[in-house]
């Protein structure tokens, strides 16, 4: 977990162990996983957590922008890369892929009104391998 | 209801009374309606109405290219402008507003391997009365 502790304090996250695993985890699984398979993964190896504890800590990362939070199909899925990139869903496995598209500007007008926080851009479909 | 019947037709949808109502309800509300909000306004008018009949009757609709369902912070929404086009979602209040941005089309390497089935292009912020 070589820099980890550094990452989070230049973001101005106290590093816990716990953070610095969930961070290290993100770091090395860029598929976009939820608290579920946060969860499965990094329970055996810390007995106390909760899905309740990632769940906190996630949230904390998107606040202090660390992390992107994805919402897609009903689930809140994690993404480590906070540059402005789109996304596909399998809508028969599930799996999700980066996209190296920009999503479009908005209107100045637009961003004279509104306060934005986060462009997300989607394609829906069927991978390849479902397809067969 | 004028016409209603007709664009189910020619939709190959069967337009009995119920299907009509809904079609009609979301050409008469263009502000993204869940099924919820469908339902809150139907129900007093057809006593028999579940809200599993509407989201069944909406889901026929979205199969049938009729409406497009969106999926915004974790509810589905229906809206029956189907040309492609973006959204604003306010996270304080929830309105969704719609937004004449295209969004970008995929690579063909892309398209060749994918089977695209639907694009979604949302802006998440807070909008000019939820900052007051």
């Amino acid at each position: 977990m070589n820099g980890i502790d550094q990452i989070l304090r230049q973001h101005d996250i106290k590093p816990s162990y716990l953070r610095m695993k969930v961070f290290d985890y993100l770091k090395q699984h860029m598929d976009h996983p939820d608290v579920d398979k946060i969860y499965k993964v990094l329970a055996p190896e810390i007995p106390t957590l909760s899905k309740t504890t990632i769940y906190n800590t996630l949230h904390l990362f998107v606040e202090k922008g660390l992390v992107t939070e994805l919402i897609l199909n009903h689930q809140k899925h994690y993404d480590i890369r906070t540059i402005p990139h789109a996304h596909f869903q399998c809508t028969a496995c599930g799996q999700i892929d980066d996209l190296e598209i920009i999503p479009p500007a908005l209107d100045p007008k637009y961003v004279a009104a509104w306060q934005i926080n986060q462009v997300q851009l989607t394609y829906f479909g069927v991978c390849a391998s479902c397809q067969k």
